[in-house]
């Protein structure tokens, strides 16, 4: 393992999330921005920082490149986040989110290009990275010029060095990974909604969207209902996860907490009902911090005994 | 003279000017960047831009930091325009423009922070920067830290050099330094209203407001009426200085071009209404395109004849 980490999240295109805070966004103005924050992130970064949160060894690999790129390692470097990124000659995106007392308006800039020559490069140090890890993280979006068979590629590879595979992915991305086998499968209830042409409203409908991504090639499937809490469809039976009680906060982590709390579950090989109880948890403790890649250790240890996992 | 331009422009705020196209921009939703676009920035990087198209020798002077300071550098670098930074530990800042089918947005990050020891550093090097120079341009705004006499302190070592000042300033930057006495004085009109307390709406108001910069110790006040052109109080005459025609466009650049001209001017020791008249054309010929530091030497050509200077 050396100085590897025991769980590796892929980070395709990762990004440097900057948050401006204005007095109040107004359209066709100009603004005097009073706070400027800007951390490295993209899902497997924020995963990664779940992670490592709670003390588990991680390492994110991906690609990076320019002066955006150079950011996004020293930041981890910060961090303590080991990581091994590939580098391209496109420079990393930046995301912008202005904040004022009301909304948050986001503008995400498009991911760099990536040759067939730096993928290539790319799958060859996963392969290597990949026989240091027990389990793997592949989740988010990937920057334009990589094949359509990009993650597919990467499940293929991290199987065949013995490592199991979370992978929340999206559009033909997830239809041609689920093909690879994943061990576990889970997609935001929008993109399986999208895959599979149904809605996902209903707790039946996700337990039937969850079935789905199992009979697609996955060993187990997830499908989340936000505060509702989720749907897992795994080898050995179903099992429907409920909160105690609604967290109020911020979603847009909850989707990479509960992939790292799968992944750090699959690493200890916790039973079913254990790890999805903790995954529940640990979402739920990601909603109650404003931003993503962090989680509220007390709202973790005060929801877990709460929280109902019900084989169906 | 060395390889230094005979144009010293003064540039202590720049930035990474980066302007986001997107579809429709609305508030609290997030938003797909279409097209990203970045270049070095700043009042003072603008004027040398222009002064740089017309093959005018020119070098920036400055301070920068961190990554986005590298960016600046390697930016001016690829537009073939010298510069001469002092390094700050303090990160350069940026700002994002997001534009619509309707209307440009502005989000301007605060300067980062001066310390004494690297004012102190930079007047030093602007010391040695000033005796390659015919003419400074002190434009643009000034990162927190430096102090209240940032540009006097500049016009002052300017002028004990040798070289002749252009001043573009604001607020109490602008009141203190037309004390050390520019040979130029042409802030924008809401700066000229805002220090002496009064409209400048008509072209009396613009002459009354040209007089009390000299009063207050330019030598030459110049107040820009916008389309209208401007008012010029030299110390041989008072002119008032007409376009042929409205030119469509973005004003933003406008100043910066007319600062440019101005410049240009003294560096030729031409005759006030030969300069002015440069000047006039060169202000439109920036508004006739969309972003600052360019014009279109096409409308210039065409527009400098029909300028009307006239002695009042």
């Amino acid at each position: 393992m050396g100085a590897g980490g025991v769980i590796v999240t892929v980070c395709l295109n990762p990004a440097i999330d900057v948050t401006y805070r204005v007095l109040e966004l107004s359209v066709g103005r100009s603004h005097r921005v009073l706070e400027v924050h800007a951390r490295a992130g993209g899902k497997g970064v924020n995963v990664a920082r779940v992670l490592h949160q709670l003390d588990e060894p991680v390492t994110v690999a991906g690609l990076c490149g320019g002066a955006t790129g150079a950011e996004i390692a020293a930041d981890l470097q910060r961090s303590g986040l080991p990581a091994a990124f590939t580098l391209i000659s496109g420079q990393s995106r930046r995301t912008v989110t202005v904040v004022d007392a009301r909304d948050a308006t986001v503008f995400n800039e498009p991911g760099p290009p990536v040759s067939a020559a730096e993928w290539t490069a790319f799958t060859a140090a996963f392969d290597e990275i990949a026989k240091a890890g027990r389990v793997v993280v592949a989740s988010g979006s990937v920057p334009p010029g990589c094949p359509d068979t990009a993650y597919a590629e990467l499940v293929a590879i991290a199987r065949a060095n013995g490592a199991a595979v979370v992978l929340d992915a999206e559009g033909e991305q997830l239809r041609h990974a689920l093909g690879a086998r994943p061990d576990v499968a889970k997609p935001n209830a929008a993109e399986v909604a999208h895959l599979f042409g149904r809605p996902v409203t209903t707790r039946q409908d996700a337990r039937d969207a969850a079935q789905l991504l199992c009979d697609s090639g996955a060993d187990a499937g997830i499908v989340s209902l936000g505060a509702e809490g989720f749907v897992a469809v795994t080898p050995s039976a179903v099992f429907d996860v409920r909160l105690p009680r609604r967290i109020r906060g911020n979603q847009t982590g909850a989707g990479d907490a509960l992939a790292g709390a799968i992944a750090r579950g699959l690493a200890r090989h916790d039973p079913w009902p254990e790890l999805l109880a903790d995954a529940a948890a640990l979402s739920a403790a990601a909603v109650a911090v404003p931003v993503a890649g962090s989680v509220a250790i007390d709202v973790m240890a005060e929801v877990r005994p709460g929280v109902v996992v019900q084989k169906v």
